[in-house]
């Protein structure tokens, strides 16, 4: 019989998948890899600054009563049967609920749609905006989930500038230049990953009636929602939801402190019924059918999550990550070679312009990350990820203390590689 | 400003979507939705034969072992984070080793990765499988997912036929006639679904010489594993794995009665690495790094779970479908346009052939399965959902009486729409 490892196989690859769209994952397993933790002379623990992550910090671990409504669920022996395709109907009403506070309108049960993750969510909208020939804004700096799941359904990327002298607003005359007859949609990420500023009502409104004289939908991702604090208090997308069709999408990740739950929502805002007309809803309801669901008892936690959990506990993670932004943007003014364009006042992450000019030996955002994860044990997410080379992005909600020695350890890292200058 | 309505918008619809790609839970819904559940004259309650999830009768009930350790591991605050890529460690430890104990050889928890359910599985599966001018052979009667899912990626589907006569084995001539240089894979699904019958060792050597000489891996449905009450015990695809590459795929869903918790995985049975060389593992994880993940706390409670589970657990479970198995056949015996051609003796569900000749006004099975959803609140799966026109897919995994209950209800119905006969 022919040998089975020498024999020819009808698999041959999925170049989409072969050519290795950029994700932060894949980029943050090769920072990993590359820390030298056999080097007996490096006993330092490593610091992650490369994914946002704080749950494993007790100054940011969850509330009990969250972690007691879903195991009050799954103990309940109700909702361990399939859920139904558009969500459980008791947490479709939560989360309507919980997000029409900061709505001047009601949201109902039916706008909203459960998903594992803000991921899935994201994963579920580029499919269903996806057709032969369309495109789809993204902006840049952006979270590269978008651009990954685009490229898979064949969904073409255009992409708009943030503006770093400009609070990272969008550069809303790009748009009106990038959109054509095919672009279906753009999308918004507040308060912003990476840059972790937060957008004004005005600048809001302003993207709202760009979209709509475009005739394209506006994606807000809110994964951070609620997680401002700085002097710009969030204010929901959907607020402009009668100015253009807005779709939400959100999770428990970042305001519970809980990303390994995955636990996320899509929210139609859009009080006209356009995405109904258009045949949105129909394409949405049709991919949900083909894929999977978060797990039935999570959902069933959810009315008992939003009633139970204090506000004390959100103002105490907000008072956290206002505290460790903080110590980011004043530690990184102290390096030479970061550049902190904009004070972060919202989200989890910070972008630093790198320059490379005051530097020997690093030829990139890449080499220097690389370079810092061996050295330091330190990760930081490499620009280019996120759509700007030789950039990096930082994540601060880490405990204050390890923020501080890694940012330290970059600083150590700066010197030891700095430029020799030659006096005169 | 120009209304918001009327304006023509970006977004045309995803075609994949909007032709309305056939799905159990698409169909389901249309079934539901035909219930007359305000008919005063009718107060019986909807028994559901067309969806698989007999977690909501008592004596399906899932152990409380299982629940403890879920609850145990959410409340441990160890597993709030994001997991990795290919998931928790100790998860892919504990399902290798519960897979290892039904093959000769051992599995590496290097060969398991975590996902969504079985549902994700398959997503994930044709989304690494697909490249332009690739296809994939598939069981007809099969399992819609995976068309649905194929169609999605642009995998070009050929189905072979399961043959009713031969226990529902695989027409292995006819996967010889199919298959071309761009064939990279076949699914079966045992226990199978939908014909409740399991495959002899004899056949599946079979179904892997064949493979192995036309060159195609072998995807191994056994979401049902370890689901055999009839005379041939359920044999795992893995024990072929040195024949040809599988790629097995299972979920906790059916075996602890718990589908809506979602938790499933892919397993490599490769013991010589061709799913390596060949590229399969990179596309794989490559895709792993941009798709959603189980949630870490329920990845996190596996180990327990499986450690916890008492065989009396399984056993009673095993009881319990064995005798409906057989209530289940001797009724539709009784049933005179029905006929099954092979008694169940695995899984969950059976497929019956619809003799459309002896019922009047009924045009084919999607009008008999609506008709039967008003007239009787029952609802039974048509068969063109998963690839036999006019037959019909029965689940009997439900509690005895309920199940004795829809079965007279179907002959009452039968009897109704029975053809009359023209006597001489």
């Amino acid at each position: 019989m022919e040998d089975v490892v020498d024999k020819k196989w009808g698999f041959e690859g999925n170049k989409e998948l072969s050519s290795a769209s950029v994700s932060v994952r894949g980029v943050l397993n090769k920072l990993v890899e590359n820390i030298d933790v056999n080097n007996p002379h490096d006993q330092r623990p490593v610091i992650t600054l490369a994914r946002t992550d704080p749950s494993v910090f007790p100054c940011f671990r969850t509330t009990s009563s969250a972690v007691d409504a879903v195991a009050d669920a799954v103990r309940s022996f109700q909702f361990n049967g399939y859920p139904p395709t558009v969500g459980v109907a008791s947490a479709k009403k939560a989360i309507s609920e919980h997000l029409s506070r900061d709505l001047s309108y009601k949201l109902s049960p039916e706008d909203v749609y459960l998903t594992v993750g803000c991921t899935q969510a994201i994963e579920i909208i580029t499919s269903v905006l996806a057709r032969p020939g369309a495109n789809i804004l993204l902006p840049r700096p952006g979270y590269p989930q978008y651009e990954a799941r685009a490229a898979f359904d064949h969904l073409e990327v255009r992409h708009f500038d943030l503006l770093p002298g400009k609070a990272w607003e969008v550069d809303l005359d790009s748009i009106e230049q990038l959109a054509d007859d095919n672009t279906v949609a753009m999308v918004i990420i507040n308060p912003g990953n990476p840059c972790g500023n937060v957008f004004t009502r005005q600048h809001l409104e302003k993207v709202a009636e760009t979209a709509r004289k475009l005739g394209i939908f506006v994606i807000s991702d809110e994964v951070y929602g609620g997680q401002a604090f700085g002097k710009n208090p969030f204010v929901p997308m959907g607020e402009f939801g009668s100015v253009v069709p807005v779709i939400t999408l959100g999770s428990l990740s970042k305001q519970w402190v809980v990303p390994g739950w995955r636990l996320g929502w899509i929210v139609t805002c859009d009080p006209n019924g356009v995405l109904k007309t258009s045949g949105f809803l129909d394409c949405l309801k049709s991919y949900l059918d083909v894929t999977s669901d978060p797990p039935t008892f999570l959902q069933g936690a959810l009315p008992q999550i939003f009633e139970k959990t204090r506000g004390e506990f959100f103002s105490k993670i907000l008072d956290t990550l206002r505290e460790a932004a903080s110590v980011c943007y004043g530690k990184v003014e102290e390096i030479p070679c970061l550049t902190c364009p904009h004070k972060p006042e919202g989200a989890m992450t910070v972008m630093v312009k790198l320059n490379l000019s005051l530097l020997e030996g690093i030829s990139d955002d890449m080499d220097f990350c690389l370079k810092l994860a061996k050295e330091e044990a330190v990760t930081v997410l490499p620009g280019f990820v996120v759509g700007l080379k030789n950039w990096l992005r930082i994540t601060f909600a880490i405990d204050p203390s390890s923020l501080d020695d890694a940012l330290r350890r970059i600083k150590a890292f700066n010197l030891r590689h700095a430029k020799k200058l030659i006096k005169d």
